[in-house]
């Protein structure tokens, strides 16, 4: 699917873009748990996996813009790694399938840099998110930590960014195939939730799916009867009857694409009555945003109109009231929905997100809000076809906010504090889908999932 | 089961043990995986829960070691964070439950650190594993990473090695759950695994029995039918009759105990005649060994008698001769066993290895060999009551380590290389088990699952 021409072409468009000095893009390495040699499972860098394909740590790959030579840095396992892990393909080889026609030791990349350094030429590396490759890219640098931080490359950031958010015919079916699964981990959630389980005990089943199929995880599946707290990983619940439970998992491909989904259903066999009001609304805003969804059209937009749709129902429910266009511009409804609608997605779950959401998902012209809740907005600028992204809207009955924003009668005009009171424990719903932007509008990746509540009550 | 009480006394003896300076104990923090915030499931610093039992990030604790004080240092979410992640226990809450009078702000560790320092005390660390702790620690202490790495405190080292070696009535209770959940493990991959199928297949419903249970992997699960690399992960092929699945896997509990057991089966319904013959080989190793475990006696020399017993049955296969007891002495044997014959286990599934394999699988008088083989037995000292440590013989069958010693006729009086050829690709046989040195013996920890050939064709 992926060619040695697909690799080589993305490297030169990159060279192009940069016209000098020396791009470096270092791979990840492994991560220890609880002693150095007890590891994580190797998760390639996103950026080193785009321009390369290469799934395997300790490697870097080096551009040289000006003349395009294209290097990669590694070494080759000797007989004694050997005994412990089984040959691995020589270097060599994954290069050339790689289009990379110089294979050095990672010995002498120091060296290089350093000499290019001495003679002005700019290293162009985009900031490193993990503390060993800071170590390592001062040590090689000879530079200290600080000044690391301090120069990155940001031609060489908005270059990966121009290339990456615009996902090739290929790419998408592999992301399809990442969603595929997650499907299956959701259809499955569904399916064998009972009373009386451990949250835990359906969330490994999720991870069994997303490993069996032959990747992992997109990112650590959210379970929980508590889905109020956006992020809320606590997985050691029992469910029990008249609660719901929010399902935001996702798989990760073999290849390394992402899925990411979120499915809200009872823990019994039926909503309660203000469950499934509050459900439609989420729906309603879910419906409103995708309807949206085209080349052009500013996302940060979508996400005002999916909010106005919340506020319009929670307006319906009695808990909001007022002008909702003007309670959205103001940040009233972020006491029911205190994150963004959506995010980029690709090789990350949150694509690019360590090149920085300032690029990835706004530019110069659409900044990045610091109001509450619009700032956990990761998307805001204008569409592009080929963009994949998640629609994600959401009700987040937080107690605890419910009580800071109480203690000031914060947005009060908005906000029917006194009828606050059923809904503290009501949890949180979110139904999350992906989908890519076409010629004309959008289109839903992978296999269809219910979402409606009585599909999904059927399931149940 | 572990109360406040249990960790008071550790920490109280560790002081004592230390008498002078501040011990510092920092805990793990988050891992991240393809960006900063998309993170690999929090595994807590075995030491930090030892001395804590505070399975959270991003703290540290120090004793004084003359004074006695304790102090936990870290920082409470602002409600902003509670929108993410939900509301954590308060550390005041949590450290009292530890028995730690004291709660300061992470901020005000560096000066303490750097005032102790300048009044010529000790700071007590071990070596740091995890790349962001060495940028941490350095910074917190002011000092280089060079620097940092070579100050580690062995009486540090000594003084914990001391306490977690043996293991208490409720560390052992508590292993007995993980291997318990390992047992389930196991028992699955012999019943469900089939012809067909591919390895990550059988490898995910495992990953998912471990996090189903409130835990995750101890280590990351070898599931191959290339056995004969000792720790290769790589799950990709799909099994086809005639092969053998070597299955080696871990469950790692709530509470952090790892389990760590391997069986070997075929993919097909029997064993083959050869695979039946070389299976037994190792069967008799694994139940020598056992034979020989009490508390007094070198773990060395049990690891001698299984390489002994495997050089017999090896010369019965027409692959060695010459004298056994010689043969081992001299390692020819490691041509087909290449590794150790157990590991100490507990909160780390090879316990402690952070900590040093020389103190804590060696000694003073009993001191790690460099030859091939047997340089990775990580246990050779003599055993004691309350030990912990696995029972794992084998025969491997690396066809690549074969090469490398024909070339030389490496050991060519034991072993008998014109016979070599149909054992190229037999693959690799592991039989594992866990067990507590008792007051005259051993105990198998867990359930008991079925070892033997029949046996294990019986569950096919």
């Amino acid at each position: 699917m992926f060619t040695t021409h697909t690799y080589s072409v993305r490297r030169k468009r990159l060279a192009e873009d940069l016209t000098d000095g020396i791009v470096l893009l270092p791979g990840n390495e492994e991560s220890s748990m609880n002693y150095a040699d007890n590891l994580y499972h190797f998760r390639q860098d996103s950026s080193f996996l785009y321009f390369t394909g290469i799934d395997r740590p300790y490697l870097v790959l080096a551009i040289d813009a000006e003349s395009g030579e294209e290097m990669l840095f590694g070494d080759d396992q000797g007989i004694e790694d050997i005994v412990w892990t089984g040959p691995l393909t020589k270097l060599t080889e994954q290069s050339a399938r790689a289009g990379i026609a110089n294979v050095r030791p990672m010995g002498s990349l120091p060296a290089l840099l350093q000499k290019a350094a001495a003679k002005g030429r700019k290293i162009h590396y985009v900031k490193p998110y993990r503390p060993e490759l800071i170590l390592k890219l001062a040590s090689w640098m000879n530079v200290t930590v600080k000044e690391l931080m301090e120069n990155v490359s940001l031609p060489l950031v908005k270059a990966i960014i121009a290339q990456r958010s615009l996902k090739s015919v290929e790419e998408i079916a592999a992301i399809e195939k990442a969603v595929d699964i997650t499907v299956d981990m959701h259809a499955a959630a569904i399916s064998i939730s009972r009373e009386g389980m451990n949250e835990s005990e359906i969330a490994g089943r999720l991870q069994g799916i997303a490993v069996s199929s032959g990747g992992q995880l997109a990112f650590p599946t959210i379970l929980t009867v508590n889905g109020q707290y956006l992020h809320n990983h606590a997985a050691g619940n029992v469910l029990q009857n008249g609660q719901m439970v929010l399902c935001d998992g996702g798989a990760e491909t073999a290849m390394h694409y992402a899925g990411d989904m979120t499915r809200t259903f009872p823990a019994g066999k039926k909503f309660t009555a203000m469950q499934s009001e509050a459900y439609d609304i989420v729906l309603n805003a879910h419906t409103a945003a995708v309807e949206m969804l085209r080349p052009g059209i500013l996302f940060r937009d979508v996400h005002f109109k999916a909010c106005e749709v919340l506020a319009e129902g929670l307006k319906e429910l009695g808990l909001m009231k007022g002008d909702s266009k003007e309670a959205v511009q103001q940040g009233a409804h972020a006491l029911f929905f205190q994150c963004g609608l959506g995010h980029m997605m690709g090789l990350d779950v949150h694509d690019m997100e360590n090149l920085g959401e300032a690029y990835v998902g706004y530019s110069d012209t659409v900044k990045k809000s610091t109001q509450f809740g619009l700032k956990s907005l990761r998307l805001g600028k204008e569409l592009e076809e080929g963009f994949v992204l998640t629609i994600e809207p959401g009700l987040y009955f937080n107690p605890y906010l419910m009580d800071e924003w109480a203690a000031t009668k914060k947005h009060a005009g908005f906000i029917n504090y006194d009828k606050l009171e059923p809904f503290r424990t009501l949890g949180g719903i979110r139904i999350e889908d992906d989908y890519v932007i076409t010629g004309k509008g959008s289109r839903l990746l992978g296999k269809e999932l219910v979402r409606d509540r009585l599909g999904i009550e059927a399931m149940r």
